[in-house]
């Protein structure tokens, strides 16, 4: 117990700040009655979208619970009950973060418009900064605390403590990939018919998926990124636990202090991550964009402040590393996590010259924009994957594969303030459809679409953290991995690796194409619906009847499932079968091909994506003819493009390889 | 010289049957005076395109041959002239079996129409056949014989020898990027302002953008596709006696059979595919496909038989292998070779589902034309890599790494046969472009649109060869590299293995995205020249005055040329600097990483823009809408997008990684 006592303090201190947030969200003035219905049917088909996964989710983590516990009678592994519970309890964890992140959300977009009407972009940003932290903090909060009590309840045996990671890592693929198809089916359905064929604006209350497109925006932005976070977090920390415990040689006292440093690191991240949350609401008055980022740095600093003096109070010097070692490793990690979350930003801002240049080439037509969008993605895979290798061979370097580990957590350290800054982005692009469907006055959507644009410069500086930290994070469970199944090396010269490193790298194309699909389905189906309602709702196109949004927010939610399910069963059964039937060397070349290929693929579609949608807003804001125009059109048909790359198949790779790598790790004793 | 006896003669009797066959094509009827003079302006093009790109290239080639040269003199490694010599051997033999098949091709186009002119179907076929077989027959002659008289000159020695393939490989990359950015920009130029903005047809004589085009079916589709199976061909039987040499503990006698089976399976390779044409054009009358696809089933099956009979009267066991070993390894390169060909049928032909499917999802526009043919090529990776891992774990079994070069060789023998199969499609485009410039009577264009349909699925088929084969050339090459700088292994535990490969893996990205930017650039410059002769050149437009098409072949080429030099440098330094900086494992990681990646995009790219391209002639035929609709105009823009990715950036890749793994291979002495 004593172990735990500086990290399960920190988590309810974590658990308590949110608390206060959400109180700060809720005694706010949720607007007028039309305001309050919207945020209602919204708060009603997350709800509902929620439940009906968690219901789906928890059949699989059932039986794979099952399977895991029954294993020992089949054969004689190492495996027990305990590494269930632990893997329940990490899908709980996930599941409890999800749902108090996204209640608050979506409480807190009508009261966001309110906050614009009576104090202007202050106002607004004081609780759709609130509702997004909310989420941040719930995320590290509660899956800290959950680790914590599975830490202690087991004696931090690493089997079963791996066993946690893994539960987060399923829930999140299904929470990233369910609510992906959710958001893109039901953005791509109110687009397609509404704005082309009806000849509605965006957002327009008489567009029967508009709500479906808001709690899209909810399911797939908030939720979705945070189980994602959450995942990554939990694994950076259990990767280098696994690690530490399984290092020989050390004395008891030195493998423990080891073992309990990630803890330790992600305590001091919590403490830096609420610093900077209060520094954006202290500073947030006349400039936004400058706050967030403001406060990005605050808690980056002040984690890598603490780590120095936690190193250099509780650091032991291991195999032929020096006891700060680790500390470099870990700065590497934060610093690398800056560089990938700028670079994002680089290639998918309408300050910078790609997406300018790809506005200009868009006036040649929709194929060259397209091409142009995905040449720029896979452009911006350079930097990253430099900084990566680089990081990587640094923090090796500097404290051996722990290191790697290490440097893994010390960019995910950060991870609350990360997500708290994310997750504000759609509360206020939610807040900016509220005042349009209530019919506000212009000013307050002018505030609401102010802070929106802030959103997606923070969105894409998150999506590009999201993914290096999913590699640097899947990088460390593999490694945990081959020490686990005590392979001395998996050489590329073997066949079999060979062949694992192949279909390994084919696996996130085959899941992508299968998401792709999913999407398309559920966009078909919410555009017949939605042509169904305007053709059979008498005076709806009017607006002098209501559509039936409940009823598009069912179909994207049965698409959403439907869609989630076979790429699901592909990542749990593609690292199984392989271990069997090829055997474990193969199994870490699998894990090793997938994020290869994933990683490139997962930072490409994030950036082209981004930058296709800013290429079109940098069009509509008058360049190249503006709204309306050749080149609008050929915009928005890269947007559309862009949509999916970038909400939902490039961030379900992220968990994808890292769910692979999880599930390696824990059934290693199956495949020794 | 009795090592080389067999294949020289093959190689002999090779480019005896492409004098014969150019014979047979140069003795037929050119056409009309307007025939001719259109040929002629391809044919000059053509050349000046070649002449250009081989003074650029001599330029690579010179100075890295000075450089290998000189190397000694820096360090004291075993690198030295003899590998220049051989160097630029290679690159020499890949120029002259390009000339000679471009020369002979666009001299066949007019040919093959006035064949449809005078003798229907079967005329115009037979032209069409030989046409190709020379491009076919060249390619494997010239560089076959180089490489005995390479062999013969420096007594086998690896380190020599291996440098005739990297000059292979050099004139490569340029060819099939050249290529591609010229066919692609001159097509893009062409279509986007002839079709769209002036209205009028594709292959219009008044389109100043024609002829390039023509042009670039020409050094794209045929000398880029015969530089990349020359390549891939060279650079099997190169890895195969590159592994045999290296292995110890073999007798000198055995060890010799070895290094010469290599040369004996593709001798009878050569026979086979002669007799595989000879086929063709004795049972091609009134089914051309038939006759085709028997031309290739025959060559395979010939090939088979014949290396059955080669290895009971010249297999030696070794190590633990059996004498048959080898040829079992063959005969499954040979297996996965058809079958990764027709999985690239499967999924861009209109026969088969996935294109129909993709021709009627795009009723919904083209965003999701777009998305749904990523989507498709995506998905299309999973059969060829599955049967690429099961040849690699196959052929390893029966034969270990001497088993994996085998295999490679069992695909690639019969590139002889692929290669004419291939060449004969552009052709067939060529004779109808020139059927439609010439006013001839709409039924020969009817027979010639008939011959090249067959060639679009031979042209499938041929690219889905061309990468697999690609693919287990480059693990060959890998493997012999990793033998030759004598690592032990390869450990992805290592952080180095893994920073290189992480790296690798995000080359091919990289590399693709130049080359978009290429084509593009290429394109802009192409519609600027062509609204400019429409406007500036008087009665244009009206057919009463000459467009200046030569002008339009100058840009093409000299947007070819920019395009293709930086992508080249990054081939060449990549795994240079990673080797020197890094070490030879990471290179042996950064080889790995790109194998990974780059094969799964390059067989996306090409699958993804074969099905958008039938389904767009899908729909020309009258399905959803047919010509005109929305839906058509939704297959047209995702043909455009297509276009580069199957003919310039997909093909390219292939050649990438091939060319870094050998550029490793005979650099190997200097990271040792």
């Amino acid at each position: 117990m004593q172990d735990i006592l500086i990290p399960g303090a920190a988590s309810l201190l974590a658990l308590g700040f949110v608390a206060y947030l959400a109180m700060d969200v809720l005694k706010k003035n949720p607007g007028n009655a039309k305001m309050v219905e919207i945020s209602k049917a919204v708060q009603a088909g997350a709800k509902a979208f929620l439940r009906r996964e968690y219901i789906y989710v928890a059949g699989f983590v059932g039986v794979i619970a099952i399977l895991i516990a029954a294993a020992p009678i089949f054969s004689s592994v190492a495996l027990n009950w305990q590494t269930s519970i632990a893997f329940i309890a990490g899908g709980i964890a996930s599941a409890i973060a999800g749902y108090i992140g996204m209640s608050i959300a979506t409480r807190a977009n009508s009261r966001t418009t309110q906050g614009a009407v009576d104090g202007g972009l202050k106002g607004a940003l004081g609780v759709a900064v609130s509702g997004g932290a909310v989420m941040g903090m719930s995320v590290v909060g509660v899956s800290l605390l959950g680790l914590c009590i599975v830490y202690a309840a087991f004696n931090g045996d690493p089997i079963i403590v791996n066993g946690y990671a893994m539960g987060a890592s399923l829930v999140a693929l299904f929470a990233r990939s369910g609510g992906g198809i959710f958001t893109k089916g039901a953005d791509m359905g109110a687009d397609l018919v509404g704005k082309v064929e009806a000849g509605i604006p965006e957002d327009d209350p008489r567009n029967p998926a508009v709500i479906a497109d808001n709690v899209g925006d909810n399911v797939g932005d908030v939720a979705g990124l945070g189980a994602d976070l959450l995942e990554s977090y939990v694994e950076a920390m259990i990767a280098a636990m696994a690690i530490a415990a399984g290092m020989g040689m050390l004395a008891a006292e030195q493998s423990r202090v080891l073992v309990l440093l990630p803890l330790n690191i992600a305590s001091i991240g919590i403490i830096a991550s609420i610093l900077g949350i209060i520094f954006v609401k202290a500073t947030g008055r006349g400039n936004p964009q400058g706050a967030l980022m403001g406060g990005l740095y605050v808690s980056a600093g002040l984690t890598a402040l603490g780590s120095y003096f936690l190193f250099k109070q509780q650091g032991v010097a291991y195999e032929t590393y020096d006891a700060m070692g680790p500390f470099w490793a870990t700065i590497a990690g934060v610093v690398s996590g800056v560089i990938i979350g700028f670079t994002s930003e680089y290639y998918t801002s309408s300050k910078y010259k790609p997406v300018k240049n790809l506005a200009d080439e868009s006036q040649s037509g929709p194929a060259i924009t397209v091409t142009g969008g995905i040449a720029l993605g896979m452009a911006s895979t350079a930097v990253p994957i430099i900084v990566l290798a680089i990081a990587l061979m640094v923090s090796y370097d500097f404290a051996g594969i722990y290191g790697v580990a290490m440097a893994s957590l010390g960019m995910l350290a950060t991870t609350g303030m990360v997500v708290s800054v994310d997750s504000y982005g759609p509360i206020a692009d939610n807040a900016g459809g509220i005042a349009e469907m209530a019919h506000l006055d212009p000013g307050v959507r002018k505030i609401t679409d102010s802070l929106d644009s802030v959103g997606n410069t923070t969105a894409a500086i998150g999506k590009g953290f999201a993914i290096g930290s999913a590699a640097f994070a899947a990088m460390g469970l593999i490694v945990a991995y081959m020490q686990s199944v005590k392979l001395q090396s998996a050489d590329l010269k073997e066949p079999h690796v060979l062949a694992g490193i192949l279909i390994g790298g084919m696996l996130p194309f085959f899941f992508s194409s299968m998401l792709f699909k999913a999407v398309s389905k559920a966009a078909f189906k919410m555009i017949a619906e939605v042509r169904r309602q305007f053709r059979e709702i008498p005076g709806l196109r009017e607006g002098k009847a209501m559509p039936d949004s409940a009823k598009c927010v069912d179909i994207s939610t049965i698409g959403a499932i439907n869609g989630m399910l076979l790429p699901g069963a592909v990542a749990i059964l593609a690292p199984v079968v392989t271990g069997l039937a090829l055997g474990p060397e193969a199994l870490a070349g699998l894990l090793l091909g997938s994020l290869v290929s994933g990683v490139m693929l997962g930072i490409q579609m994030a950036n082209s994506g981004g930058a296709m949608d800013n290429a079109k807003k940098y069009v509509e804001e008058g360049h190249f003819g503006g709204k309306g125009s050749e080149t609008h059109k050929a915009t928005v048909i890269g947007d559309t493009v862009g949509d999916p790359l970038k909400d939902t198949v490039g961030p379900s790779i992220n968990i994808f390889i890292k769910l692979m790598a999880v599930i390696s790790l824990v059934l290693a004793p199956i495949f020794m």
